[in-house]
């Protein structure tokens, strides 16, 4: 390294804030620097990892406020356009409303969804919204961190409404079903095909089935295909014990309908409040998040031991060849990786 | 201990038979010894572990030639008459045929199926045939253990035919199919309200959906429900590749249709085995079976570890009260873990 590169180096590194200025700027409400603590959060390095914690550590007390609502859809349903319209009125009625977007099969920082924000153009001028694309891929479990960690930085920063949108991959759904308060779907009419190609299980885990484009001459469709939806929901187990999965249509290009939606979801923070199902939920979701990372951690040390990586393809041909056993192959891993 | 109660302590104890009288007893057929060597498998103590592995080895070679059957279905289907009348059909044909089952719930050894032999008295009693009640429970990641060595038993007493049992609970049924060849679904008329309450993925593991009770009055509404499942079939993905899932109908009680249903799976192992479809399916079983028991082992040996239990209920209650990031309270767990 030269002089000329070294220096510049070490400005660079100079220049990199503190966790505790990232705190107190996130604190502030400053937008530039949640945009870099969030970064800071989804980069995958250690040294980035353990500064997080610290940043976290002093944002977490001022977290947990927020309504966490998450949004998911068939591709087509139009999304983008109901989170703009949705955001907007929410950001009219005072509510400071920040959008995340959970996509775990995007490899590319600012991957598939929400990377391009002029799709949601107005939303993302005003004062009150923020929003933030996609964490850069990787595991499940890493993805699953960031929009968590992501979710405690925007609540630090004063937003009241996180909304989470994810795409409608099945796994992307539960995930995000696991961090928020309410979740719901977004649909379109056509429900003969759509039902046949969306999982009940997904159905399964909505508070609320909204079917969009609810205007002109779709309307009709529209508010038959939510009654088929009102239909099928009385067949499904409701996502939330005591609230009964709602029906709603809605036109997130006239406006129609979308006040509507807010005032259902603020009846079921109060609901929900009042018989403490929110707060336990909230309780559980946390519980089962520790789970799952320790399981992520534990196969993690697992596999990618160098004792165990080397002994792998040898126990995994022995067993398929049925010269071992597999609880005897699987010993002989262990032992491998405790010894180690 | 006096010494009459040690003479008898130690008499028992001699009486034991080692791992290799097991097995080679086991590989002459005789049944009660088969039945010792699964009470072996079955138990869940250290020194019978061992030992059970001790004798495994020796049995190994000698497995892996039978077809393995899976059946499971509604209760009121008529699984056991049907498993009745499959097996002395295949016993008279001249396949020795044993029949394991498996409950997770199943809480007492011999639990709810099976358990009572009764059930099914005649080909209880043939030469040829050999009932075992289920294991007692436990994990499921035991009960799986426990079935597959019983069936690598049952193979090595020169068993052609392994029937394996199973009750509709979900669960199970995946486990099952993670350990058969072949795997059929044992369906009766009434597919309305039978549909309604089946998992739609039950349907998606099955390689042929037999509707049984086709008989007397009843027998038009059976092909009547053959047929609504043939219909549904087209809608899902079949279970094994390039074998489309058939729908028969049959009678345990009259015996129709009972002959074709063993025509099919004769196809079916034909098939598959001139594809490669049987042999790839079975190394891969014996992969994903030994991930699952690494991930089981992994788990048990953190959440068992004093350490770690010891800290656990501080870390959920820290998290929950948002007085440390789940990250945070999960790298604490850790270090207490890898410092025992």
């Amino acid at each position: 390294m030269n002089e000329r590169a070294r220096k510049k180096f070490f400005k660079r590194e100079q220049k990199e804030p503190a966790a505790s200025e990232l705190a107190a700027g996130i604190m502030k409400g400053d937008k530039t620097i949640l945009s870099r603590g969030i970064t800071l959060i989804e980069s995958n390095a250690q040294r980035h990892q353990e500064k997080t914690q610290e940043m976290l550590k002093l944002l977490l007390p001022h977290s947990g406020h927020a309504v966490r609502i998450g949004i998911t859809g068939v591709p087509g349903a139009g999304k983008s356009t109901f989170i703009e319209e949705f955001g907007s009125m929410l950001c009219g009625r005072g509510f400071k409303t920040a959008v995340l977007a959970v996509d775990p099969s995007s490899t590319v920082n600012g991957g598939s969804i929400l990377g391009d924000k002029t799709r949601m153009e107005s939303l993302s001028r005003h004062p009150d919204a923020f929003i933030r694309p996609s964490p850069s891929g990787g595991t499940l479990g890493g993805v699953h961190r960031k929009t968590r960690e992501s979710m405690i930085a925007c609540e630090a920063a004063g937003y009241d409404i996180i909304l989470v949108e994810t795409v409608g991959v099945g796994q992307s759904e539960v995930m995000v079903r696991s961090m928020v308060d309410f979740f719901m779907l977004l649909a379109i009419t056509g429900a003969g095909d759509e039902l046949q190609g969306m999982k009940k299980g997904i159905m399964e885990l909505a508070d609320a089935i909204i079917v969009n484009k609810a205007d002109g001459d779709n309307r009709p469709k529209a508010i038959k295909t939510m009654r088929e939806y009102r239909q099928i929901l009385h067949f499904l187990q409701p996502a939330t014990p005591g609230w009964e999965t709602k029906t709603l249509a809605c036109s997130a290009l006239t406006g129609d309908g979308i006040q509507e939606i807010w005032e259902m979801i603020e009846a079921f923070v109060n609901d929900t409040k009042a018989s403490g199902i929110f707060d336990r939920r909230r309780s559980r979701q946390v519980k089962e998040w520790m789970l799952s990372m320790i399981k992520e951690k534990l196969e993690a040390s697992f596999f990618q031991a160098e004792e165990v990586k080397r002994l792998m393809p040898e126990m995994e041909r022995q067993a398929t060849a049925g010269e071992l056993t597999v609880p005897a192959a699987v010993d002989r891993l262990f032992q491998a990786f405790w010894e180690k």
